[in-house]
């Protein structure tokens, strides 16, 4: 069918199995197709496809509430929902995001990006249903990766207890972003060769057949051996102890099965788990059969070949920079180790896990537990390195400030993905650590203009003695020679990149490069802009800053990072501490999340180019000269 | 014996365990009558005197790791490590600390304050250890209420998984510092009742018995079905499924039992959990006998009876204006809840749960989860209130931003022990609450001067539309009257206190009163300040401060937080992007963690008390003068 014409998913309640299953194809096709020119995450839609339809076809969305886990799994759920027509902007500026938005459907109950949020969202709309005596549905599909999460576990621990109607669908397939670690991962597993226990069920039936009836005695024992044995043989004995009824595990690829089970979950009182085992990719041969997890998310390619278009790079990315610097130092120093929360591929850690097996770390998503092992690590002399992306770290807030940083610990924060991130949107920009940092007594907080200046960072970093951060962006470096020799950056130390005395312009990170073509454009209108790698954001340059101030050049500073409290603030802070009168302007992201969209569209939206800063330059110098 | 003339615990390694007992009599004769004068925290303290003498007889300390979750239970091993004649000084200004400290002991390995680390900290220094090659123990002491924060339980899991040697000592208790709420509990608590599973265990063996001999076929099929019961039978088959080696349940008042299985655990291989039973205040009959957690820590008290010394009261503590004013709210707006993770005690809810059992929600150490559940209660048209202390709210930054803020809900977080708290020290000061919520777009964040403001401002958030945060601090109100009427205070208003065009005066909270201290003793030496009550911290009060900055009044900000990025910042920020040049003086805690003591003590130390104000004030006017 021409999947355009779907409005929303009320037609599939009358619709056949049969039906159902030519209706995956078509979703298939369309997914395959689809994100083949815009990418996106084929992998996670093509592993629901079956799962989804059912769902709609059990439950009354919107009334009744359909909640995905991380989100990057609903695209299914878009479409059914009446958005196949807009795929074409999938991920792109202003167009259909690639997690759940309440302001593109009313399907859409919660809205998504990070992890093991589900949970806690259902229990939230179970209470409030409860309250309000409504009986309308409440279900939570979150995958075998984020039930690692801490708060999922808070969750799972809190729904068991509280006993109201909530069903939660485990989707439980083999290939999670990052390959699953942790017991919880061993326990699906056994779970999912349930054979095991099928076996054991079949000897004690057998075994209880064979007993000769002594009397009462003996039928009472058997009895009570056989309730007590409940809890084993459902071979979901994890989650029954947790307070659920467990069923499952269902195939998730089977509409009959996934119909029988969720609709006895739809039946079930109090608090159910539906272990369903999904293949991502299923459907499409090159996902099916990936086994790094290139599949999960990603860019264009060949339909028939399942060839990933590459861009041809002009410089190494900045987080193998970082991998492959760590790697060097990690040959000399072997108390260098480094931990990652399920982000070994995202952060291109796979090398430096192939030679120093024993010495990475992923900890699945787990941030909590990744930044208080890192002062475990440290508070026993390790070196421990922590890679994880910005927006991640939120999540690790006071483990930062309570274990790192009020123990006064050598913890290298590798901060990937700081600044705008671009399609994954306003979830996943990285431009708050700044803010949420810069308050912590000890930390230090740097950030490279490019990716030479980035290793020796690294290397700075990993010697460093206190808890250190060390930001960088997604995506390539600028593309300069890279030195062969490590160095060390000196702290609280910037850097002139070229001389000026009508302003000053200060920046770090990339975004450097706009500051100077800025400053390229002002001078041929006769402004000599002094720009300033202020690559120290913590602690300041502050014998430069006493220079400007005395100097009394306007500032400006210039932020891919949230404008309050941030690095403007600070030299704001230290200049009026100095009693200095001069003239800030700070250039930031403003008080307002940021959509998805490329780099450049985001940093036009918020006014962070090139001509923004020119003009800004501009309006100062007049402002002077009528003063 | 004299308990002061320990100096550190190698000598009971020789102690017989009659000589232990005797020495656990002294221990706690030692700790009633101490506590009965500095008060602290009894209850815990008495329920572990056992397993810490065990702990230290069986293992070397500091060589091998003995790490204390929450850690106010550290008090007896304070004293077997040579602190007994410090005790005089316990939770006073520059006295013993309440919480393990690295710089009173080398037998303090690991410093907290926040619950649930000490998996996560025992996890890096295995890790450490065994890259190192060396073979020392790591021990991890943790109660069954830390247990259910999110991050033990992601440790439980990684921990489980990687097969380390390391032990757990589960000190389970009844009476932790609420009635602890979950699954889990539920789980202990059936464990406790072992008698079930024993029993199930002699009914197997019997039934065994009885099945004669049918040849190998039946004699395999029962050895099977024996293994397999393995899990059920032990009684702790959650924690085997998660990986470890479940030993207990131990009485945790025999030393017998407790050498006897941490001697076991000692020579297992891998991850083991040692569940110990402990009761709460063992030995001190009104501690033992608590219901409700008065005993868990508490001020001075008479020996003999148990009465608590308490101090009379001029006015209502804020926690409790809080809670009653829900109250009253609540009784007329169906969509109130309260959310508390496990302070249910703490924060004054008792009332509110009693008059609206199904409207408070105790979810047990779990502040991601509070978050969030309070997010989906939002967005389903519920007015969540999440009643949590500052310091804790930490642990749910992430869901602050990208589930209630970036969804722009109505979920109002009622942030108590904002600013410092005194006794508890630097783990637990509210001092970066403002910094770590100012930069989040949505969020409206308010504190009140006194009491009377607070209730109003209560009924404020209870109707605001989005994300709001009260502060409040630890503590008594200032003895206002307290209006009858509830009234709305408007957001992004400020409120002048006293006129004067010398200098303004610009703070929030109780520190206002030094504020006004401050103006009087300016008056009289010819300087008027004007006081203003900036009672809302985001949005600041934009047209008060124009005309601030129109007069060209010097300012002082006054704030009892972080000085980065906080409040003085904001008026900082606002008038630069104006393009005032006002004189500002940022006032407030500077960048370094501080210690325990008194509130007067600490705002002594950090240069916040009238005198301070007035110092700098007449500074700034000397320099306007000069200038």
């Amino acid at each position: 069918m021409d999947l355009r014409t779907i409005k929303d998913p009320s037609f599939i309640k009358h619709y056949s199995q049969a039906e159902l299953a030519a209706l995956a194809e078509d979703i298939r096709s369309f997914l395959i197709k689809k994100l083949s020119v815009t990418g996106g995450h084929l992998g996670p839609n093509l592993g629901v496809v079956e799962l989804t339809l059912i769902l709609h076809k059990m439950f009354d969305s919107p009334k009744d509430k359909i909640i995905w886990d991380v989100g990057h799994q609903s695209y299914v759920h878009k479409i059914l929902t009446g958005r196949a027509d807009q795929f074409e902007t999938l991920r792109q500026y202003k167009g259909l995001s690639g997690f759940p938005k309440r302001n593109e459907s009313e399907h859409d109950v919660w809205e998504t990006g990070h992890s093991s949020t589900s949970l806690s969202a259902a229990m939230g709309m179970a209470i409030s249903r409860d309250l309000r005596g409504t009986n309308e549905h409440v279900v939570a599909v979150i995958g075998d990766g984020a039930l690692t999460g801490g708060m999922a576990l808070e969750a799972l621990n809190h729904i068991g207890d509280e006993k109201k109607n909530l069903i939660v669908v485990l989707n439980d397939n083999e290939m999670s972003i990052a390959p699953n670690v942790g017991a919880l991962h061993n326990i699906l597993g056994r779970m999912r060769t349930a054979g095991k226990y099928n076996k054991v069920k079949d000897d004690i039936e057998y075994l209880m057949k064979k007993i000769p009836a002594f009397g009462g005695k003996i039928a009472s024992v058997a009895e009570r051996v056989k309730d007590s044995l409940k809890y084993l043989l459902v071979s979901g004995m994890f989650f029954e102890e947790l307070g659920f009824t467990y069923l499952g595990p269902v195939d998730g690829h089977n509409l009959d099965d996934l119909y029988e089970n969720l609709g006895y979950a739809k039946k079930t009182k109090g608090p159910v788990l539906v272990h369903v085992l999904t293949r991502k990719g299923k459907g499409y041969f090159p996902a099916e059969s990936d086994k790094v997890g290139t599949w999960h998310g990603l860019g264009p390619y060949k339909i028939e070949s399942g060839e990933v278009v590459k861009q041809p790079a002009k410089a190494p990315g900045y987080s193998q920079v970082v991998s492959e610097t760590l790697r060097k130092i990690a040959r000399k120093d072997e108390r260098v180790v480094v931990i990652t929360p399920a982000m070994t591929i995202g952060s291109k850690l796979e090398k430096f896990g192939e030679e120093f097996p024993d010495r990475l770390f992923d900890v699945g998503i787990a941030e909590q537990h990744a930044v208080t092992m890192a002062a475990g690590l440290a508070i026993d002399k390790m070196k421990p390195v922590l890679s994880i992306y910005s927006t991640f770290l939120q999540r690790g807030y006071d483990q930062l400030v309570h274990d790192v940083c009020r123990q006064n610990l050598n913890v290298f924060f590798a901060i990937d993905r700081a600044g705008f991130v671009g399609a994954d949107g306003e979830t996943h920009h990285g431009v708050f650590d700044i803010n949420f940092m810069r308050h912590v007594p000890n930390i230090t907080i740097l950030m490279a203009k490019d990716e030479n200046e980035l290793q020796h960072m690294v290397y700075t970093a990993a010697q460093h003695d206190g808890p250190i951060a060390v930001r960088y962006p997604r995506g390539n470096g600028i593309g300069v020679p890279m030195d062969g020799e490590l160095k060390k950056i000196p702290i609280g130390e910037w850097e002139v990149l070229t001389e000026g005395s009508d302003v000053a312009l200060l920046s770090f990170g990339p975004i450097l490069q706009e500051v100077l073509q800025a400053a390229k454009d002002l001078k041929k209108t006769g402004i000599y802009a002094r720009v300033i790698n202020a690559r120290s954001i913590k602690p300041l340059d502050e014998s430069m800053l006493l220079k400007l101030g005395t100097e009394g050049l306007p500032i400006v500073t210039v932020e891919e990072a949230a404008l309050q409290g941030g690095f403007g603030s600070a030299v704001l802070e230290f200049l009026s501490d100095h009693k200095f009168n001069a003239v800030i302007e700070r250039m930031g992201v403003p008080d307002r999340f940021i959509e998805h969209g490329s780099v450049p569209e985001l940093l036009e939206e918020v006014g962070l180019t090139k001509s923004d800063i020119v003009q800004n330059v501009k309006m100062i110098i007049q402002k002077q000269l009528r003063a």
